[in-house]
């Protein structure tokens, strides 16, 4: 197989852009992509988004967006995984250059969830879960992440102020993002008294939606070489998946996709979870990070609230997890947010991150997971 | 780039389906592949549907198929590309096997569009034509399909009377088909006295909306040996996008994409459009059947009627032209006909495609159109 790398990257702020369309949003941070490439020229076009038909009324999303990026006749292809869509393009992007057919990919996510009232928005979101016979029966993609996150304070005692940590943390970590759509700091009071969404998740355990894009030009690793001199190689990878009737489920304290693709990852990169000096993980919830800083290796189970308290993740720690700020503070263009983490990573291990660049960094993580842990890639970079 | 070939494939007769779910529908269809391949076991699912989220509120396509599959654990990734979705999947299984990451891959499409009022199905279906400037002032997708054949028929000086061939064949063809969806034959008479959908497209020049559900197993071709006698090679593949507005095309009397596309198919598989046997082609309206016929080759850019007329791509003839009945006969489940095609092509080769079958088929190709020429696939396969 072909070497994989990332010689560039282009994201917008998130917001609500209600002045924008999908496709002007996605040229912006392709043509951010391709300029930061160094002009290459994209022989394939991936575009992830969950909800593009749904609630902007456009398939075909793959030529739509291509015509805005002055992009025409080559294959464009939308990829769609829920929340992990992003991700999943990016294992598409893998194989179109590490088979030898396209030497250069576009891949690049966009969502767009504001002009529609937010009881649309939550139906929509929802249709990452089963739809037969759990979301039918009323339950809502929050309160099955509420389920979860119940089940996982009385399996391992864990308090609810203690894993208010989490989003206290990240909008520590994202305060200083230029990207961030809640680029605020906050305090435990204040997640403690945010309103209940579905008892134990209150407001502040909850990513926003957001509205973004962002985009990587990924090509072979010789290549790469020849145009930077920082390329950002692809070193392992995994998509795992799990049912998604979580009443079929063994068990609900972890991820067992998050565990087969971070084991596939890590042996293809040859790399241990100890050997991470920063990763960007899917905290869509405040249950999400924890299953996953424990399902990812970085904890044991069961105490990764306990290990959080008492400081570690944070800038300079090893790993140091979400530096941008997270889902919960950068914010969560669902289809985009995949795509969001690499591009962070990216920029980490080249050291052009700015405000929140860690120091020294050499090995980077990327976790994303679509529905309540049905999807999840997990990806590993290094210089 | 390591071979890729078919080892086994699986459809649904396309009807209503009332009594199906999505997941109903795709298991049949995956579990009659795997079977056929003599229980291969796939390493990644690729499944397609245009409208899964829009009409049955489903995303995370991939894990909620696989679950009824039996499969859990491996990717499983949906790829969404209009009526195009079938064909951009089986590009990506063929990525997928021929990086060398997976060596067996599921991969099959499905499309539900019944058990809603034609209004909103026709509105879904709208989704394939650009959104913003052309679908907002009022142009059905139907209704761009007419202006290309009305510009077609005027620029080129051919008769309605004589396009009507074109349905009365494809219906002669699908009468014997046990998969079709409109098994019946018809007439001249009966194409033009059918009522008038968007002036000169009239009902019978439209491919039906039908449900159904269609899979491959793919593998590397040295798998493919050890499992078969028959591996049904994929030797060449093109895909093509064209810009979605059609108020952007130089040329509406030809299809850009599906020259692109094609081109790079013949060049990969050494192969001429005149050693073509048996081609599948997307005639999802009447117009579309001809342009296809002339893009790809079969016959000169304003002599497709012509021709037709004068008994080509009659069974027997070279290239037998959608012995299947194509869309308009057999049907048009929207996500699953690129894979449907596939399927036929491939049994036509192995000499099990019953009454459909055409004698000493040695070269198959198939196309498969997005939006009015948007995002095209075309595949060429041998023994």
């Amino acid at each position: 197989m072909r070497g994989v790398a990332i010689v560039g990257l282009g994201m917008t702020k998130i917001k609500a852009h209600w002045d924008k369309s999908m496709r002007d949003l996605f040229a912006e941070a392709a043509l951010k992509a391709i300029d930061d490439s160094g002009n290459l020229e994209p022989q394939v076009l991936y575009v992830s988004s969950m909800l593009s038909g749904e609630l902007s009324g456009q398939s075909a999303l793959g030529p739509y967006v291509a015509e805005y990026c002055g992009l025409r006749d080559i294959p464009a292809i939308r990829i769609e995984g829920a929340c992990s869509s992003g991700g999943v393009a990016l294992h598409e992007a893998i194989q179109a250059v590490s088979s030898g057919a396209y030497d250069t990919v576009l891949v690049g996510g966009v969502e767009k969830l504001t002009e529609y009232p937010t009881s649309i928005v939550t139906s929509a979101l929802a249709e990452a879960s089963e739809q037969e016979y759990e979301a039918y029966f009323g339950a809502t993609f929050v309160s099955l992440n509420a389920l979860l996150m119940r089940y996982y304070m009385n399996k391992y005692g864990v308090k609810y102020e203690d894993m208010a940590e989490w989003p206290v943390l990240m909008h520590e970590n994202g305060s200083v993002n230029p990207y961030a759509q809640l680029p605020f700091k906050t305090t435990i009071e204040r997640v403690i008294s945010s309103p209940l969404i579905a008892d134990p998740i209150r407001l502040f355990d909850c990513a926003p939606t957001g509205v973004g894009a962002s985009a990587l030009l990924v090509t072979t690793y010789d290549n790469a070489k020849k145009v930077t001199d920082t390329p950002v190689r692809i070193v392992g990878y995994g998509v795992g998946t799990d049912f998604i009737s979580i009443s079929l489920r063994e068990r609900l304290d972890l991820l067992r996709a998050s565990i087969n693709a971070s084991n596939k990852a890590y042996k293809m990169a040859r790399v241990k979870p100890e050997d991470v000096d920063v990763a960007e993980i899917h905290d869509a919830f405040t249950i999400m990070a924890i299953l996953s800083i424990e399902d990812l290796g970085f904890s044991k189970k069961g105490e990764g609230v306990r290990e959080l308290k008492e400081g570690r993740f944070r800038k300079g720690d090893k790993p140091s997890i979400n530096p941008s700020g997270g889902l919960k503070s950068r914010g969560h263009p669902v289809g985009a947010t995949g795509i969001y983490q690499a591009a962070e990573v990216a920029m980490q291990l080249r050291g052009d991150a700015g405000p929140i660049q860690v120091d020294g960094v050499e090995v980077g993580l990327t976790q994303n997971i679509g529905g309540a842990g049905t999807s999840i890639t997990v990806f590993i970079y290094k210089l």
